[in-house]
């Protein structure tokens, strides 16, 4: 990964000005827009004395191809990916994780870290050589949640499942064949979420570090969720249970 | 929409075939392909007396611009979208549908088909000039499920859910400001659950057909969800719910 990098797209660059935690080092402006939420962009950058420049809307695509930037890129500076030291912290009630087994595809990243917020994950653990990146596509579709929890990226996977498993977390499979459903279990203590690759599920190893191993049940002719909505489905559930948990 | 379209990728062509109920014109495989899957799909063709032409990688890329084919494309026969007629069976117990009120991503349109099948969902219901169209993406991300669910097209949303209502469904809002949540409500019958384009939410007379507006509770500083994944866990919740009833 690149020292720096941009983002695109006003709802992550609006985020980003916002969060305030990793300032911009520059935001680079279409010269082809004078709307409000470009107005927006602009006064928030120099209230942060972040410069603004405005560029022909050529340059912003060649600065970051592929990205459906609307007009508005920020240089950002490389947030370091945290290592396994945050995972360590005692596995009180609250922690949950989300551990991503090899999903390569950045949308899917994204959504992912997008809805870990939403349900109150502490940290999302991606395997060092066997996960997409931050990229620039991951961080727009994450839509600032990229920026807000620690992504931890660790060399061995299985090897920190097994510590979290001696920490007191509830290592928690989720897989097509698995016997019981996530309905069926108690989510509600200290919970790592562990899901496999897109098509493929988790591997051999992973899968052996679970204490148990769940599915969703499923109607349809269906074989599989996408692997961001059956993230949303466990993510809830586990949320669900611990708002019941704390109304009595 | 065309009278006919390409379908990509190796998942959705294979759906496509065994499904069997709108069989393609042709398949389209690439000459640089000859695996397990390409043999897989030339095999169930000429099963089905569909006509397989090997072609350049790069007249695939022509014919579905933009869409990630994986060196394989089937030509399909225009899917009619259903009409209204299909909601109007009586609202027994079983029946859920799933209302989007202007999502304009195709993205997003296939993967609310292909969740909404995996829970069970009787039909979507889209408004006719303010939703993205079936089209090849929609279709591919759906994988699938677009031939399967049936999508009905209807010309005026706000009607059809005040008919819709009128028969006995329970019409269900999602918004980020409704009182109750989704997790409050009682999802077990007849429901129509009823959700807003990203970024706007529900118009505002499709609101105020609902019967009632609940929110997904949420942490941490995202101000919503995806609208597929926001989809994913609603309709599952509302299968949670159902087949909790059936097990008593």
């Amino acid at each position: 990964m690149p020292s720096e990098h941009y983002i695109g797209g006003f709802h992550a660059v609006l985020a980003a000005l916002e969060d305030g935690r990793h300032k911009p080092f520059e935001v680079l402006l279409s010269d082809s827009r004078n709307d409000e939420r470009s107005r927006r962009v602009r006064a928030l950058a120099q209230s942060l004395s972040v410069a603004v420049r405005t560029v022909a809307r050529s340059d912003l695509d060649l600065k970051a191809p592929g990205l459906r930037h609307q007009g508005v890129l920020a240089l950002m500076p490389q947030v370091e990916l945290a290592g396994e030291d945050v995972l360590l912290a005692p596995a009180d009630e609250g922690r949950l994780f989300l551990a991503l087994d090899g999903v390569q595809d950045p949308h899917n990243l994204g959504a992912c870290l997008r809805t870990a917020e939403a349900a109150g994950v502490s940290a999302v653990i991606v395997p060092r050589d066997r996960a997409a990146g931050l990229t620039a596509v991951a961080r727009k579709v994450a839509a600032g949640s990229a920026e807000r929890v620690p992504v931890a990226s660790v060399t061995n996977l299985s090897r920190t499942l097994a510590k979290l498993k001696d920490a007191g977390y509830w290592l928690t499979g989720l897989d097509g064949d698995g016997v019981e459903t996530i309905y069926d279990v108690d989510l509600r203590g200290p919970v790592v979420l562990v899901m496999g690759a897109e098509g493929e599920g988790m591997r051999r190893l992973t899968r052996e570090n679970c204490d148990r191993v769940v599915r969703i049940p499923m109607l349809g002719k269906v074989e599989s969720l996408n692997v961001s909505a059956a993230a949303a489905v466990c993510l809830f559930e586990a949320l669900r249970q611990r708002l019941g948990a704390t109304r009595g």
